[in-house]
């Protein structure tokens, strides 16, 4: 941490400055400059209090040298993390492929449309049964019935499953019937969750939040990993912005973003990112040569009578064809779908 | 809500969605303009599945013409809610002032801060028990120890409290202890949470999220509301955005842009808001020139021991100056500090 | 500047680094942390070439220090700088009330709401001659005719005006007729206009970018100012956010934040920032009581008529109520309107 | 368009709208809801002040139902436009690779960075003569002595070269020397500048603005088409967002959203959407499985030398590699690098 002190601190603001920075066990380094004086802070910034240092008088900025996580970082583990969701391997080259509807609506339904994922490669297969929706008016999902009937098709047709969990009290009944928690954009910050999920040794596919920075992102994972629970897949999908065409805007450049700073898999949500199917397909193919371990993809055989999300999601026949070219440009890139 | 229809659908497409129309209890209206057909959909749009409309083959857009939000809205209730905390009255030209640390620190510590920021004209007393903290290492906070504090300096001085709830299952606690819950940006869409407080009687603090817009706000609002529970105050307190001088940009617009749809009390949070104390108490008097309902100001005697957002606190002179330009500006528009 | 070494950076990488340094003219500081090694770069990093030190081997990260403007500081010149148009001072305590319609449609029509806006108590009038129009289609303005005609009217109702210059090659014309130049939202960075204006000892209207920070606004003021015409009066008027119901966001912040940072006046524009003439009056209000050294509001007296942004203009009557609460708000932060 | 009229709207208003609706051309056709009264205005909504119907009172909203561009949109030409640089075409699967420097910096400094790029095999030739810089003290390029460096660089390597202007006092200049103009992000909307090179038929490369919308970029584009030169090629450059780890972000779902609504080509520009060398191939990747029509890479065989965004440069050995994944991923997406 480097602070820099105002052009007119007195002597005592820099001395008490030196003090407090020694109260909170650093060593301070002074360099004066022909236009501000700067004390460099040695030791881990990331100790509580060390923000501390920007209320005392006479600082005028400061500058944060070290990431503020540590277990997600790629200084602390070089390799790339290989995470397992049932017999599927995500990260290291092998590619996730979660597909299904936005929510588990009837055994029948979820069947239909894993026949058909499962046909087209997909190896995850998603539903969800707690359902964060903007207005209370909407359908808010099947509950635990919608729990079971996800693990019967699972079973059924050999794919792990994957869900929304949404409060710290559905996590218990999450972990029997599911094989991967997800955590929602809107859920990126519950904190209260995200430390009951670290309890757990389960996966989990964490939703960047829709204004979360990179680094903010990063943290969230850091609260899972602090727990103990090392078994975290990150999630792009789309974040706030001024443009109006589409639900939320990709940043495509999280991936190789997040590469470089932690040794966690990321994958691409296109369907929420973009909440255009026109949009998905190409959105899915930059992914995947992005170097993305994965992709989120929405399908539903019937989007007009979808009780949630019907306009976003890809018919099984565009879903089909749009994994013949996933297949082509995970071997021009390396990757490859188990 | 109003479809567009694309320019090259078949006929047999167009009465396929006059189908679902009536299938799903609306009533519809076709016009057929030079470049396009558009379909009024008559009903109630809130309706659960209207969303789906989207989906059919054929339909271009989709506009919506009413609010989301019921409840919340002006048409449901035209005169301004006044929200009762304790003794105090926010809403109708009463203005709220909530003064207090970011976190309660200790019992001598918060009563130091409520003396000064009672005599400097503060109503409410603030102060955090349960802490969202970006980092996992970061201080969480006092937990229950720190409500029982917070709630014998109210009385003290007294003065209602309000204080942060993140977790469902901290609902009861807190309901226990303090005068109003607040509900963090973090958590504007934690629906479980709303549901939770929706089911109490309290008053609650709603914050906007940091990338919601003034309709996401009133709908989280909804949710509280749905539940029985009307005592809500919404709290702009900036959002994300491309500025970086700031910790984030104030929309002081939301104010008499909530105002005009909804009969909910709004207040400002500035300290969040820039996380800037040199531009707090600017930002405070444009809130109540605004016609906010009061403002949310973090106070603290010594921000560079504070074991949260030190660096953002005003100290208690500035914040006493600071009241005598609120009571001036509050005259000035016609609200009082009760 | 510091420039932050990379854990891996070899002694040879770090002897090029500082060999660098020397060579563009600065001194370096070396102090090795326990995680970091951080040089500091001293002299003015403002220097071309400078900012090449990030692409250095080794080098991870790179903190500025210094504003990167000079000119428009606050270091540079303490006391408020007040810039005058016509009779009319901006600045120090003096507001500047701006009005009339968005653009100048004809004689007539343009005295007509000159009256208005005078006995309202506006002492500046605006109308637009190039209009900067996202579609080609959309009415362009009236050219030269138009600052004819603004002149005369100005000129008999003895108010100053000011128009918007778009094109380097419109400078001299614009400098002939009017009293002030606008630069709008869009032209913030053309940089050519701005050397231009720098030329001119005329007074300038300098409109924030719709996605400028308040950094790069004092930059392009930098321009201005660095071409020797001091006479520069900011202009916050929204940047462009996620939130759709308001046409951009008004940034109050800004005007609290140049202030800190630099002597040239600010004035707010509520009517470009929200778009929404419910929302004007109370966003007008609240810039005075910010501290903004001025307003700047579109008036017209047939809005459904206006060749230009229309939806967004204040009637005469309500401009006139607006005018009556600006005083009241004037006198309580201690400003006046000449 | 269609008006949704206030719900205490009176008859006499109603009366009105459509009276004004009538008079300017206009057919209107009225539905009345349960909740709402709508008004479809039937005819081509582009006509100039059809926008001031919203300001009539009594309509509550307006909603556009046409794309306000004409000549480059889908519906006006169904088939990808190919344009044309030299001998080097650009869309209907030919990809642009353009290369080169930030800025012009010497005959010989070109001639080197040519080399490389023409041998990993980009296909046209780019670099600064005019630089639009934040700061007036920064290096402002090397004019016209930079064009015919340029223009011999380019010849001798039989690359096609592409060069920003930024002044329409500098498009003959420009036109003289170079094989396709370059308009910058901060001149997107820069009208005077887009009506001039309208009047040329040489093709401009059009880069997004840095809060321009899919559909400002398209207007602005309409711009040059409007003036007769169709030779229009758009390029993503990234927008300003909150993430503050890259320079910008990438919307890649621009490339599909354009090719959506327009016939015009549209490339990707890694360099200046990310500002990381570490970050640009994957992301160039990205953008050929996006299906764009090329990519802009800056690249600079001694970045920390380089007069401008030297930080950003690609080294040539980086270039020729992602160069070979460049044709891989083309070969997948069927597409090439002629």
């Amino acid at each position: 941490m480097i602070l820099v002190i105002k052009p007119d601190a007195t002597a005592e603001q820099i001395d008490h400055v030196i003090q407090r920075i020694e109260e909170l066990g650093f060593k301070s380094h002074v360099s004066r400059g022909e236009q501000r004086t700067i004390i460099g802070v040695i030791g881990d910034e990331r100790k509580p209090q060390a923000e501390t240092l920007a209320a005392i008088p006479g600082v005028e900025q400061v500058h944060h040298i070290l990431k503020p996580f540590k277990l997600a970082s790629r200084e602390f583990q070089k390799h790339d993390s290989i995470v397992k969701v049932g017999k599927i391997r995500i990260g290291g080259g092998h590619l996730a492929v979660v597909a299904g509807p936005c929510a588990v609506e009837s055994l029948d339904g979820l069947n239909r449309i894993a026949v058909h994922v499962k046909k087209a490669g997909a190896n995850i297969l998603r539903g969800g049964a707690f359902k964060p929706r903007t207005s209370p008016y909407a359908y808010q999902g099947m509950g635990e019935e919608g729990l079971r009937i996800l693990r019967d098709v699972g079973d059924k047709h050999d794919m792990p499953v994957v869900t929304e969990v949404m409060d710290p009290r559905q996590v218990a009944l999450v972990e029997k019937w599911a094989d991967m928690f997800q955590v929602g954009a809107r859920n990126m910050q519950n904190f209260d969750l995200l430390k009951e999920i670290g309890q757990t040794r389960k996966p989990v596919l964490l939703k960047r939040g829709m204004s979360a920075t990179v680094k903010d992102l990063l943290m969230s994972a850091e609260y899972v990993l602090a727990g103990g629970n090392t078994n975290v897949v990150l999630c792009e999908r789309g974040v706030r912005s001024f443009e109006d065409s589409t639900r939320n805007m990709l940043d495509m450049s999280a991936v190789p973003n997040v590469k470089g700073q932690s040794h966690l898999p990321i994958i691409v949500d296109p369907s929420h990112a973009t909440g255009r199917p026109d949009l998905i397909p190409s959105m899915t193919k930059a992914a995947i040569a992005a170097g993305a371990d994965g992709v989120h993809v929405e399908v539903h055989d019937c989007p007009e009578k979808a009780l949630s999300d019907g306009p976003q999601a890809l018919l099984p026949d565009q879903f089909a064809r749009l994994m013949e070219d996933v297949r082509k440009l995970a071997a021009a890139v390396g990757s490859t779908v188990d």
